[in-house]
């Protein structure tokens, strides 16, 4: 099916790592590639409003299909006109196929050739998930990038049961582009093939003669050592399509990103940078700082003194920012978040810049020497 | 002692109704009255960046003597600047004395004529407040308006343990007005006397003798019904210097709001806006709405259509912040906060006008008609 507003090119490729800057065009705007997207689960990136995002520099941001089908319902975000008015956040949006969930998050799920039957987690509910049924939520959602249904197989995992669940995914990347109807949504497919080389080649393959706008790589991230999955990235990465958007899903911590983008990968997203914030823990360009540590009580120097963000560059300091979490208030979660998610968006502008400069390797080892990805 | 930066003038009085506006200045700003000041009881209002609260017309901000003293203490806050610097928040702030709080929330408390003996909520650690050391503490918040250390007689209590009390609390604030230090800081003292109409006008006597730079009215809205706060109002105000700021402590539903204006009151505090907020309760010209019921599931209106703030004007709807509240989201608790202070300042900027064009009571009937007081 034609996309109609969308476009991919590449833009650059750093002599130095190979890694490439690109530009994404979506109905609701163009995104600078490589991208990292904040995660707005439930339709909000936890404690931002929509123009603290635009402030911060986010270009696009996630949704999970699985929890909105299961709250508010996939009906009635399309009555109030989709997502991105739902939610007002009126820039690119990526929805995933909610796979990932009905395998981890759901209180039982039997997988069968047809689709996926879980259990809701909210009301134990019975629900099943075809190709066509996610593609049916997807399109009333209404994002711009619209990832296909795939079985993530689990870690570890022998390769009899990896091969299977690879070529269902095959099978049901299929399916979703039979059945996928709205020209303004992208649909990407999605690489599986676990931690086996030959199932990664294989399912590139496969799925680049399918020609989908752009890939995902799923199936990555899912417990393994990180040694491991660069490996597998470099494995893989020469064999998906040059002229494509490749996606690593789940993917985003300050070290996963850099390592990402050196090996081909163009967007991340990831709950970490809003997770961690509302434990406390924020990030720097000297690595991670746990900020309810008594150790920051009397410091009344910024989360990080490099940053742009609103809570660094106003003044909000480590030691008020420590009594807000001791005192269990929201603002903290909320500038946290904000600087986060900034630290990784600004990441990624420093990644982009680097690249189209030939010197993201030099990047990445001042970056490595700062401590900026431990 | 003579205040620095400081100034109040009463600038029109209603011909229908007598409420009055005045200009209140202080070091960080000058204040129109009459105003409501949300309450940042632990050095944040809860939910809001200080921005946010600019945008919303926030003039001045109360935050809480007691709960700061316990955590993260006063050093800690004068080390930091003060409050303002503190909580990154430059517009007028005041601070309460404690009074209320080593009364209503301590684990316990011990009433002697030097001071209050009260074990803390948090560790259950022994603390000791006299007026001088309230005084210490409010000098190193830093405040802009501090209030004299007073004993809030709970509601019902007996004459004579009200006029005790009451007596208590003018010698407490001769200590206060003897012991304060700061030059830019105005202290206010507090008028008492329960339920009580002689005692009533015995403290206001007392205390316009002392000559405050404003004044307190402490001990009502403590859980007796509004008509009798209202009809003691009626019997203290014209007792009132007219040519003081007249503070009624710890009130501020919107009916009490014009209710206390209307009686001669001009500023007001109350933590009703923000704790109903994060609770899913907003305040509307129609009244308030529950917008966790399951009614606004499918309602894509603003809360309020007339209402300017960020929720309302960005199309934020019922049934997504119905949504929010449902998903346990932050955002919930944000937008609904945003919102009903600004619907509590506008109310505010609503009834200036309305005094200074002589009609207030015709804004009274109108808000009535409405329901915005129900």
């Amino acid at each position: 099916m034609k996309n109609i507003g969308f476009d991919f090119k590449v833009t650059h490729i750093c002599k130095q790592t190979g890694a490439r800057t690109g530009l994404l065009t979506t109905p609701h705007g163009t995104i600078e590639t490589p991208c990292f997207m904040p995660v707005g689960t439930q339709a909000t990136v936890k404690a931002m409003l929509p123009r603290d995002l635009h402030e911060i520099g986010s270009q696009i941001i996630l949704a999970n299909t699985y929890h909105l089908y299961e709250r508010p319902g996939h009906e009635l975000i399309r009555d109030a006109g989709g997502l991105h008015k739902f939610m007002n956040y009126d820039k690119p949006i990526l929805t995933d196929s909610g796979g990932f969930q009905v395998f981890s998050l759901a209180a039982s799920n039997k997988i069968k050739e047809d689709g996926v039957e879980f259990r809701s987690l909210l009301d134990g509910r019975k629900h099943f998930f075809t190709p066509e049924k996610v593609m049916e939520i997807e399109e009333a959602l209404g994002a711009d990038i619209i990832m296909a249904f795939d079985e993530c197989a689990p870690y570890p995992a022998d390769e009899r049961y990896t091969k299977a669940a690879m070529e269902r995914t095959h099978r049901w990347a299929k399916r979703c582009q039979d059945s996928h109807k709205r020209s303004d949504q992208a649909l990407f497919g999605i690489v599986q093939g676990g931690m086996y080389k030959n199932l990664r080649i294989e399912s590139a393959k496969v799925l680049t003669d399918m020609d989908f706008f752009g890939y995902g790589i799923g199936g990555l991230s899912v417990g393994e050592p990180k040694e491991l999955m660069y490996e597998m990235l470099e494995v893989l990465m020469p064999h998906m399509p040059e002229n494509k958007p490749h996606y690593l899903m789940g993917v985003g911590s300050p070290d996963c990103l850099i390592n990402g983008v050196m090996r081909g990968v163009d967007m991340f997203d990831c709950v970490l940078q809003t997770r961690i914030a509302r434990n406390g823990l924020a990030l720097t360009m000297n690595g991670k700082k746990m900020l309810r540590n008594a150790t920051f009580e009397h410091d009344f120097s910024p989360i990080d003194e490099n940053c742009d963000c609103y809570a660094c560059r106003e003044g909000f300091t480590r030691g008020y920012i420590r009594h807000l979490i001791k005192a269990k208030e929201i603002l903290a979660a909320q500038l946290i978040t904000m600087h986060n998610l900034r630290f990784s968006l600004k990441l990624m502008e420093d990644i982009r810049l680097a690249i189209n400069e030939d010197r993201l390797y030099d990047l990445f080892r001042q970056l490595t020497a700062q401590g900026a990805l431990s």
